[in-house]
C-alpha cells in the first residue's frame, strides 16, 4: 500500500524489491513461504497460526490529516486483509508506536485502535512504543496473528485453467484519496473506502476451501494479478470490462477505458484476488449471494507468466507501471 | 532500553508512560497481561504462545557508528530476553525494517540478522519494509514469537518473604556503549556485553518451574526491580554488596559505592531478575552450576512497596532517577 507517489514515479521501489530479495535468502523456513506470500503460515502442536507485520508511515501511506482514529482503522485492517487473504481468523495484535509530540492525536489514535481491534474480535496483546525525533514522519507498525483450519490458500497455486476472481470494487480507495487531498471533488464514500477500508475476513475464510490461490489487493489489481501469476508460474489474463467499479468511482473518474485502467493499478482497495476450479463457479457465485458481497469473474489463469489484459477482446498494452510496488 | 539520555534527562520518559497508560484500557484481554509483563501470554488451542515486539531506534537504542551486523544481533536479542523472561522457546520472528539509501548497511544487517536467528534457533517468517526520509534515524522492529509449557512466569507474583535474585552481571553494557561512544577508553569485553547482549535463553526456560516472579532486567536493574515490586504489590529490598559485577567493570568505573550505584541504574544488561520462595535456594544455586551462569541473591521481597537500598546493611538513598525508562 502506498499513497505518497504516483505509478511510474517511485524511486523507492526498486530498492524495497533489492532489500525484499537480500531477506529472502535468510527465510527459508516454510512458514516463511519464500515472503512470496501476503502471511507467514507457522504449524504449532498441530495449529496453525498466520502472522503478518505491516507498517504505515505518514505521508507514505496515510497523510498527516488523515483523522487520527481513521489512520488506527487503517493500520488494523491492511494487516487483517493480509489474514483474511490467508482464510486466517483474527486472535490479536502487537503494536510498534513511534510517538511524537501530539497528544490529542495520540489519544484519538488509541481510542480508534481499541474500536477496530474489537469490531474484529481482537485483543491488543502488547507491543512497543518509542519516541521519534519531532520532524520525522509517523511510523507505525502492527502484528497481527490469526488461526487457520485446513489448508491456507497461497498466492503461488494458480493453474493453467483456473478462473479469476474479484471481490468487491477497485479504484474507489485511490479515488478517494485524491479526494481526501483535496485535488478534486468527489463523494464521501470514496473518502471512507480510502480511510476505513473493509478486510475481507468472512469472504476469506469462507472462500479458502474452494480456492486454488488467493491473495489481497492492495497495491493495485494488475500488480497483484502479476505477483500471483509470477509466484504460480502462470500467466493472469484480465477481461477489463469484467472488472467491478463502483457507480461513484465512474462517476468520479469517467466510465471510459482509461479510468478503467485507471482503477486497475490503483492501491488501497483491501479486496481479495483468487483462482478456482472451473468446477467451483456455481460454489462462488452462492457464497456471493450469501455473503452480500459481489464476486465477479474477472479473466483466467493460463500457461505463460505475467499479465495480460484485455478489453472486449481487443489486447491492451500494460500500464508502465502495474501498481505501488509497496510490500 | 535506551542509550541517547543519561537517567534524569529524558523528556521522553512520561511521554511514553502517558501513552502507555491510554494502550493500557484498551489491553483487557488477559493474555495481555496488563501491558505489564516482558511478553504476551496467549493461549491457543492448549498451546502457550509467547509473543512479544520491540523496536530500536538510532542514536536512541543503538549508535550509527554501530556495526549492522551488531545492531541486528542487537535487535534479535533484546526480543529474546522478553522471551527468556517467560521461560519461552523462540521460533520465530517478524521483521519491520525502515529502509534508508544505504545498501552496504542494509545488506551487513540482512547478513547479520540471518546469523542472529539462526544462532537462536529461530526462522525469519515475514514483515514489512518501508522507506523513511533520508534524514530521518533508522528505526527497526522485531516481532518474536515462541513456545513455553507449564506455568509462564509473570512479573507480579513476587511475595513477601522471596529470595531476589540475578543472573549475570550489571552495569558492563552500560560502560560498554561509554567505550564505543569514545567518552572514554576500557576493555573491549565491555563494548560486546553493549554490541552483542547473550538473552538468557536456557536459564529462562530452566527457571521458570522454580520461580515466582521472573522479568529481564533491560532498563536498569533498580529500575526493573521497581516494576516487578510494583506489579506484584511488595517492596524489594537489594542489598548493593551482592549485587554482581565484573571485574572489568569494576576496573572501568571504580570498585567504590558510586560506581556499584550506578550498575544498577545502567540499561542493556538483558539479565533475569526473579524471585523464589527460600526452600528453592538449593534448586537454584544447582542450576547456576549446571549453566555455568552465576545466579546470585541480591535481596529479599518484603511487604510494602517500591525498592529499597541497601549496602553493607546502611540505608541508602535511591538514585533519583532508577533506569532507562523506556518500556
Amino acid at each position: 500500500l502506498s499513497i505518497g507517489l504516483p505509478p511510474g514515479k517511485d524511486p523507492h521501489m526498486s530498492r524495497e524489491s533489492d532489500f525484499l530479495a537480500l531477506l529472502r535468502e535468510q527465510a527459508r523456513h516454510p512458514a516463511a513461504r519464500g515472503l512470496l506470500d501476503d502471511a507467514a503460515v507457522l504449524e504449532v502442536n498441530g495449529t496453525t497460526l498466520v502472522l503478518t507485520h505491516d507498517i504505515i508511515v505518514e505521508d507514505v501511506h496515510f497523510l498527516a490529516i488523515d483523522p487520527p482514529e481513521d489512520v488506527a482503522w487503517k493500520l488494523v485492517a491492511v494487516n487483517l486483509s493480509d489474514l483474511a487473504a490467508k482464510g486466517a481468523r483474527p486472535l490479536g495484535a502487537l503494536l510498534g508506536f513511534g510517538l511524537r509530540y501530539d497528544e490529542p492525536w495520540e489519544r484519538a489514535f488509541v481510542d480508534g485502535l481499541g474500536r477496530a481491534l474489537s469490531s474484529f474480535g481482537m485483543a491488543l496483546l502488547g507491543g512497543d512504543t518509542v519516541t521519534l525525533p519531532r520532524d520525522t514522519p509517523r511510523v507505525l507498525g502492527l502484528t497481527a496473528i490469526g488461526t487457520a483450519t485446513g489448508k491456507v490458500p497461497s498466492r503461488a497455486d494458480a493453474r493453467a485453467g483456473d478462473l479469476l476472481w474479484l471481490s468487491g470494487t477497485v479504484g474507489d480507495a485511490h479515488a478517494g484519496l485524491r479526494i481526501a487531498k483535496r485535488e478534486r471533488e468527489g463523494a464521501e464514500q470514496l473518502v471512507e473506502r480510502y480511510r476505513l477500508p473493509r478486510p475481507r475476513l468472512e469472504a476469506g475464510e469462507r472462500l479458502a476451501p474452494l480456492v486454488r490461490a488467493m491473495t489481497d489487493v492492495s497495491d493495485g489489481l494488475l500488480l497483484d494479478a502479476y505477483r500471483m501469476a509470477n509466484a504460480s508460474g502462470t500467466c493472469a489474463v484480465i477481461d477489463l470490462e469484467a472488472v467491478p467499479m463502483s457507480q461513484a468511482y465512474l462517476d468520479f473518474a469517467g466510465d471510459d477505458r482509461g479510468s478503467r485502467i485507471s482503477a486497475t493499478t490503483a492501491g488501497d482497495d483491501y479486496e481479495l484476488l483468487f483462482t478456482t476450479p472451473k468446477a467451483r463457479e456455481a460454489e462462488v457465485l452462492q457464497l456471493a449471494d450469501e455473503l452480500g458481497l459481489p464476486l465477479s469473474r474477472i479473466g483466467r489463469i493460463e500457461k505463460g507468466k505475467s499479465v495480460k489484459l484485455f478489453d472486449r477482446g481487443e489486447a491492451l498494452a500494460l500500464p508502465t507501471r502495474l501498481g505501488f510496488e509497496h510490500e
